[in-house]
């Protein structure tokens, strides 16, 4: 009997922790595990927005990816994919292709815009190590330039977010830290730099505790960070960010507008032909789509039912990483010959939103509510529990975050 | 008797030299001492090509002037000159005006474009902390760039540095030893990198030594540097430089040219009426413009003939230096009433080129070479001496180059 062919598309959260856990679980002989990511590397997601600020080495947050996967058990691509063909069981690579007998599509999410004008081209989101060092370095050549140019523009200094969700709240958390020391660096009073929230709800965070919102909000503006809450953005260009708040259009000044307000699902899985529902694809409870045995969606391509809230499980690192462990024991049972998979339930531990390095806001467990240190702290033990799973204690020493006590 | 007042115009070797002489050599009683300066620092501009290219922080290169001026002896005005009136005994600044009896014009350079077209617009010059700074982080920002495009542009990578004189090849010396840096940081194959030096003569560092001079290019090839001579540039654009060579027209693909090809005095001075020859305003033997007892020329700014090569003196740190020291010297003579000043005679000690921070050349006394580990060595001695005479051993201890033994 031939063995199966099992291929991972991305090699983010989702795609990782199903390919470490086949690699625990079935032997060589069971079946043939292939990964095919873009780069050579896994990333943490969770932690870019602080290498976008350039509080964080983006090598802290990237993780060779042979360092975690052991290439005798599990073959892999560094390619870039292009199209799946389902109906053929191919996958189409830039420079190849993959057929495939049960696939994985793990490809992560990328930037909903929703069609306002202009923030495709001239906004930034932080969706990569490429993108999130792109920010740092765009922000420190504004800060250099500045102080070059007989007339001095403000847009240079004004930094703006799209968006006080879950990301913005906490880039600008890491900016608010960030901005003094850039000040230092390239001789700029720091009362001539704004780091602007647009939010289009009227609170930061929708969602979360009032209390630990405004808690949130205390701890930013302290900082120095101006919330524009119930502000619709209208339009971006190369130097300014237009918005509307009570009937009133406003206009910033700014070469920096950093989108973080809205993720879809990869484009490349809708692209397929998979049906989509705002770019993430409807799956049963065993979390394969509709009409496709062969297929899994894990992570922010996937679009899963919360049936206890009636509404989608958002799309985080900690559902991601639940549905990959769940999927890869699915696929041991269908290379067994089992029929009979088993349901995707999440277990919902919290969420913990870091305000920098040494605050933080969150809830844990049944709705018992952290801020300030224990929160911080929490959050770190969220990051390296990660890094444990995913490769054991030498990978929470090289790469975790270790540091507790600094304030 | 009226105390007589002595201005300084600029904080550089010049400025920041007779400063402290008068400081050390005539007492409150004698003079008011006065010294205007943009910043509220002094900066070694022979150490600026490193803060470009990223190789040395542009604090280390900067002091702040308080750390060497005492303010009880000497009184610190910052702000921008705008215009001197000699005929008025005034100095137009941007929030003021001052009035002298002695004035000492020590402006500095700017660079001499020689009317290539597009080079002001698009080409950087190594002149000052603020321009330094922003070849750094402009080079950084299109290394950043790269990996985010789709279509890769290799104008991002290549560096081309017009003039492979003394700047010039300090500079690509010090692009040489950060190239494999910036391409782990950006995760950029080093040979996708350029560093490409053309120069209008048919050799590097004309004047130098032949010897010299092929042990620098040999050292700089090895380092992956390519040299262009007998090219003459004809035009910058933001995206390429144009030069020709054996009646060839070439291109370049660029966004990065840095203009190390020529020096002229601050254009101030010229605009001011003094009358100049290239932008350097020619001085009788005691360092004043024919026609102005009670102004002094150092450093840059000044045109002084050595008698001996029947040809003037370049503008070099030191020659500021010891142009300085003489006319702090006269200034004493004439408030003490004396109406014979003394000629100023250089004291040409050699010249070192580094090539980076741990390969050099040079020619020291009666025409002795040196090269390697010894040039390095005598060229931080040279930097050193001149800390120490600036501010003593502590200013030494705390910017001074002391890692002689670094490969």
């Amino acid at each position: 009997m031939k063995k199966p062919n099992i291929v991972i598309l991305g090699a983010g959260y989702g795609g990782m922790m199903t390919a470490v856990k086949l690699q625990k679980n079935i032997g060589v002989n069971d079946a043939n595990v292939t990964l095919v990511n873009k780069h050579s590397y896994h990333y943490q997601t969770t932690w870019l927005h602080e290498n976008a600020a350039g509080t964080l080495h983006h090598d802290r947050t990237r993780i060779p990816i042979k360092d975690v996967i052991d290439t005798s058990k599990i073959k892999l691509i560094q390619d870039t994919v292009l199209e799946i063909k389902p109906s053929e069981k191919r996958v189409l690579l830039e420079d190849g292709e993959v057929t495939y007998d049960y696939l994985v599509i793990s490809l992560g999410f990328e930037a909903a815009t929703f069609g306002i004008q202009g923030l495709k081209e001239h906004a930034f989101t932080i969706g990569s190590i490429n993108s999130a060092r792109l920010i740092r370095q765009h922000i420190e050549y504004n800060f250099a330039k500045y102080n070059t140019e007989p007339d001095k523009k403000p847009e240079r200094l004004n930094i703006v977010v799209g968006g006080a969700g879950f990301t913005g709240i906490e880039f600008v958390g890491e900016l608010a830290n960030r901005v003094p020391d850039l000040c230092r660096e390239y001789d700029i009073p720091r009362d001539q730099v704004r780091i602007i929230c647009v939010e289009a709800a009227p609170t930061a965070l929708p969602g979360f505790d009032p209390q630990l919102v405004e808690y949130a909000m205390n701890s930013l503006e302290a900082r120095g960070v101006e919330f524009k809450l119930s502000a619709m953005i209208k339009e971006v260009t190369e130097n300014k960010l237009v918005f509307e708040k009570d009937d009133q259009r406003e206009e910033i000044g700014t070469n920096t507008v950093v989108w973080a307000a809205g993720v879809r699902g990869n484009s490349i899985v809708e692209e397929s032909g998979f049906e989509a529902n705002r770019g993430r694809i409807p799956v049963r409870e065993d979390l394969r789509p509709e009409g496709y045995d062969d297929v899994f969606i894990v992570g922010d391509c996937a679009l899963v039912m919360n049936e206890e809230a009636e509404r989608p499980y958002p799309p985080t690192a900690q559902i991601a990483i639940q549905e990959a462990e769940h999927t890869a024991g699915n696929l041991e049972r269908l290379i067994k010959g089992e029929r009979h998979l088993e349901p995707f339930v999440a277990d919902l531990k919290g969420t913990v939103a870091s305000l920098g390095d040494s605050d933080a806001i969150g809830v844990v467990f049944d709705d018992k509510k952290l801020y300030g240190w224990s929160a911080t702290a929490m959050k770190k033990v969220i990051d390296n529990r990660y890094l444990l799973k995913l490769g054991g204690i030498g990978l929470v020493l090289k790469k975790g975050k270790l540091n507790f006590f600094h304030f």
